[in-house]
């Protein structure tokens, strides 16, 4: 799941790691700590001392690979986007024959699953918003982390063009942003549900509108 | 549209307003003005006097009605809170005998109407969340407040089903929250879009989603 990012803002790896140690293995393991300590306590509280101590790692070990508490913050973001939206690329994956709508719907599912799996991801995308307009140190996702999502709506609904499967004068350009917008508000959401059981009911309710299924005109 | 706010927070009438003026008329004015100079100027920019000016009252006027910027901030977000959920309310009223799903509709379409009527009330509610996040003196709506959509959406879909409307086996309470999560994220996207043409074309894909025609499954 940990990519290494294209972003020139990416830390630098820096001399002095400890030879024969697995570098890769290492952030993977800080990233993840990070992950549920910034869910967990906030950014503002959360410390790099509490992070390296759940990673199973030395303060040092850490500034080894993330200069500073808003590096590693920006860089654990960059890892939550990207455990989503390959959650849903997963879901298109794995029913390359299906509509559009079902795989939208399986990829729904996925997230489902990753909340109930990893509660701490979804804290903190759901958290990740506030946390960039309370810090000015924060940035929101590099243009080309940023449009992962935009780009995939507008590809599965120009997939579902391609296959009849769209509603007759559907803007995509507008649906696609509709969508992002609703996946949005429903992850910023998750924080204020009682947990993961709530979560499936409120994104299986989104599945059954998606459907029509919601209420009868 | 201007209520009585029921809080106790609400600016208490202070000696020395000027005989014979119009209080309620005064204090209209002055929230008309900082919806839209909060809208266009953001909050920290914002000032007491220009909203003052816009609003061709003095500032004495202004700070007879609201303490601070924060307590016209507070009143502003409230104002526009009511003003949104009055379209909702008025498109149910409008057609007291159509499905739960026209009713909606219709409300979005008079939110669509008031983004271009008042085009700065609509800024203003996209931008809030991130408003309240960014500055501590600024709060989110009193709990009475904050419920008006949460039980706007529940009554709606209670009605659904006292009308055999209601999809079979939709879980109200998780639909509700969900229509809330959707309606919120479209709303914080206003900001992002083009204006009011492409803020119409992003809400009648939702309205064409609602209806269950987006894709075919």
């Amino acid at each position: 799941m940990v990519k290494q990012a294209s972003s020139s803002r990416t830390q630098r790896r820096k001399p002095g790691r400890p030879a024969g140690s697995d570098g890769g293995e290492t952030r993977e393991r800080i990233v993840a700590a990070a992950i549920d300590c910034f869910a967990r306590d906030g950014y503002a509280k959360a410390s790099n001392k509490t992070i390296a101590l759940q990673a199973g790692v030395t303060a040092a070990s850490l500034y080894h690979y993330f200069d500073s508490k808003a590096a590693l913050y920006r860089s654990t973001l960059q890892e939550v986007n990207a455990a989503l939206i390959a959650a849903y690329r997963e879901a298109a994956r794995a029913l390359p024959e299906a509509s559009s709508m079902a795989q939208l719907c399986l990829g729904l599912e996925k997230v489902i699953e990753l909340s109930r799996r990893r509660p701490g991801l979804m804290r903190f995308a759901s958290a990740s918003a506030g946390e960039i307009e309370r810090h000015d140190e924060l940035d929101w996702l590099d243009p080309d982390d940023a449009s992962a999502f935009p780009d995939f709506f507008r590809q599965l609904l120009l997939r579902a063009r391609r296959r009849g499967e769209l509603g007759k004068g559907i803007d995509i350009d507008a649906a696609a942003k509709m969508l992002l917008a609703c996946i949005s508000g429903l992850a910023s959401f998750h924080g204020s549900l009682s947990g993961p059981a709530e979560f499936a009911r409120v994104l299986r309710s989104f599945e059954r509108m998606l459907s029509g299924e919601l209420m009868l005109s």
